[in-house]
């Protein structure tokens, strides 16, 4: 598979952009003063569906036309990419075939069958997820559309920063969340084009450091059972995403599950804002590595919205 | 006192605009659906210290300015008033007094301190917050700034539905909380200058609804002792934002505490914002009152943000 260009992405763009919000970009004077540095953040939580995916899964499911898409798309994935691309699957009018681990969050799985998702459960390991699927996708002939191992979804996911970075041209510093490394690729490949001279930063949960240790080692070292408080950042990277990662990213941070608490409370205190645990894994790693923003204008991507309002992880600490 | 003209919110926005966060609208299509109706909503939960009182504060402050405001202000709330008197002084290098009921919630009491404030606690009732504040005024010579029935203030809070209506002038209806009526107020006079045709509502809780009754009885008609979710409206209309109830407002709308917890968690769920019960009050309304709404465009206060994610009213149900 080819490594995506901006121009790719700059064609996803004309592709999608009727169909996705050009979500707002919020500054907040509080997390300012406290990171000492000026933060941009581009709220991808308020993108349909709640997370920036559903950016890919409309540039998949829309450039797929035409090639046997009538049969419908599936993928395997507890949350985000779930939700999207049913709903980016029912607004062409195509069936979608969503594996979920049966210990999926639970608003996950409502959001999916609210877009007319056919959920198909499987146990909470990668072979029955890929099993499952498989034997779905023998059943009904739908295309598989992967997570992030995936050039269209790739390309999609790179939209949000580019529209960051044509509103703040001169931003000095992106943070942006790793799991897969969907985002984060498509994110490195905009800003690199955009602005030379930015230093695109990957951020992952201690608990989930194979982009790290990928990164670092220069070969790919995945997850093997990652336990987080970030269910989006469970997965590892593929080979797409860590060849565009090596390339382009200019470190990988990592911070613990209660910096990530911590920095999702200050989210919702001090911005107003509704983030899943996946998205304040950025925030808090721009507040652990003050020498890489001081002074600076560094931006944010807000990669979802979709927290269980049930089971929060704030206390009275 | 008289009542403010659109004029003298014209002025209260030139004088406040360079301080105040113009916050943005939001829109839902989850919404749009459920409601039947094109909703705006004008997020003040993203408006400094949290919600929309900062710009009543700021404008009363700084209409002060010369006249012996140089021993600080004071004034006796339980919540976003009072964080936002507090931080609206100290910009100006003023001293601010403050008198809270001991029940406040934690995190309001935790903003008033974080922006200076000098906290004079009192008890649970009218005639407590009354003589402590008038005690406070004798010791410091402080200027009392009422929450609500104050003429710069009311003036100031008009300054959200002005900018709303001036992005959104076809507006047909508009859905604005009410407590002391201090927003409902500002919200009206600027509503019904700028669009005439515009159906101005306050929104209540059943179980504080003093509103409700002065308007359709003629007569201020207090509440005594409410206990209602919607902590930020349980005061009672004031002589002055009654004249301008009755005059502008077209009818107050009631909601069960069921509804206002209900549409709180639809704004957090569908459109990731985190906003009090007070400010759920507005949609709660819209949803129970489709012939007010269907097939058109409503304008929607959303008053704050400040709410206590440590207690938290959701549940399985």
């Amino acid at each position: 598979m080819d490594i995506p260009t901006f121009d790719n992405i700059k064609s996803a763009y004309m592709l999608i952009h009727e169909h996705v919000h050009r979500t707002p970009v919020l500054t907040s004077s509080a997390l300012n003063e406290m990171a000492e540095c000026s933060l941009f953040f581009k709220c991808e939580n308020f993108q349909k569906t709640g997370s920036f995916k559903f950016r890919g899964a409309t540039n998949a499911v829309l450039s797929l036309s035409g090639s046997g898409s009538e049969k419908g798309v599936a993928t395997h994935s507890s949350g985000n990419h779930a939700a999207a691309l049913a709903l980016a699957a029912k607004k062409q009018g195509l069936r979608s075939f969503i594996v979920m681990p049966r210990s999926s969050p639970f608003n996950k799985v409502a959001a999916v069958r609210s877009y007319g998702g056919d959920i198909t459960f499987c146990d909470n390991n990668l072979v029955s997820r890929e099993e499952t699927l498989e034997r779905v996708i023998k059943e009904t002939g739908a295309t598989f559309v992967h997570p992030y191992d995936n050039f269209n979804v790739v390309c999609g996911q790179g939209t949000a920063a580019m529209e960051l970075l044509e509103d703040h041209p001169d931003m000095e510093a992106l943070f942006v969340p790793v799991g897969g490394g969907g985002v984060l690729s498509g994110s490195a490949v905009s800003a690199k084009a955009l602005t030379p001279g930015i230093k695109v930063y990957g951020c992952e949960p201690e608990n989930a450091d194979d982009a790290y240790r990928s990164f670092t080692q220069g070969d790919i070292v995945p997850s093997v059972n990652p336990s987080t408080i970030a269910d989006g950042l469970r997965t590892s990277l593929s080979q797409l995403t860590f060849r565009i990662i090596s390339k382009y990213a200019d470190d990988i941070f990592t911070v613990s599950e209660q910096e990530i608490i911590d920095a999702m409370r200050l989210i919702w205190e001090r911005m107003k804002v509704v983030t899943e645990p996946s998205s304040a894994v950025a925030l808090a790693a721009v507040l652990k590595h003050p020498e890489a923003v001081k002074g600076k204008t560094a931006g944010i991507i807000l990669t979802g919205g979709n927290a269980d309002l049930l089971n929060l992880p704030f206390d009275r600490g």
